[in-house]
């Protein structure tokens, strides 16, 4: 198994790309053609427990817009030819909160590269200054 | 890629377990060996970032006794032969807050299955009544 293959990376970091480009937007549209379109998708949001694509969309469809988030860190592994974990450390620049998203990516036989499971959430206190490196 | 192999998700499970009773029992050493030993390794919990394995042992150390938690629902999944993702839903025992831990799982080359990424989050809010199935 190799890890962290440079093509791989590439790749997710695509789709990872799509994806904060479609929060930005307020792409609903984009953000469903970046997951795994099954039953079997997880989303656990802010305030959301969501399984299946199903109540994913749902979930869209009752966003009119997203906060708005800086990057801070973005780290990126990969095992094998087609499994990638995203890890986006990020600031909602209207509140000064720190949040995390962690996003696994898998390339589908017939769908290509989907994230099949979502893990966002806001750091308990919001204190950047609990961050350990 | 075959998606859902039970044997597969069998592997994963076992691992699954032996973290939630380590868990259940304070038991630093048995969670340290749950996770990929490797400074690429994230764990975002609750009031933590943690990048790298040395961080989250550190972390570890510093835990005297993990808040008890009931399991609510526990969601696997399996892609190919080495990598799962398990979501669990769980309630604290002692305030009812709803949690949610999602765990990529790979099969190692030299350390077999291991947990290489990790997020933990309270559902905002701590409103079962927001889960959507």
């Amino acid at each position: 198994m190799q890890i962290d293959d440079p093509a791989v990376i590439a790749e997710a970091r695509a789709l990872f790309d799509r994806y904060e480009a479609a929060i930005a937007g307020n792409d609903a549209a984009m953000l469903d053609a970046c997951f795994w379109a099954d039953p079997r998708t997880v989303r656990f949001g802010i305030t959301e427990i969501l399984y299946g694509i199903e109540a994913i969309r749902a979930f869209r469809a009752s966003v009119a817009r997203y906060a708005p988030r800086a990057t801070r860190r973005v780290h990126i592994t990969s095992f094998g030819p087609d499994v990638a974990c995203t890890h986006l450390e990020y600031e909602r620049t209207d509140s000064g909160l720190v949040g995390r998203e962690t996003k696994i990516m898998v390339r589908l036989p017939e769908q290509g590269w989907r994230v099949v499971s979502a893990h966002v959430s806001l750091l308990a206190g919001g204190d950047p200054g609990r961050v350990q490196r």
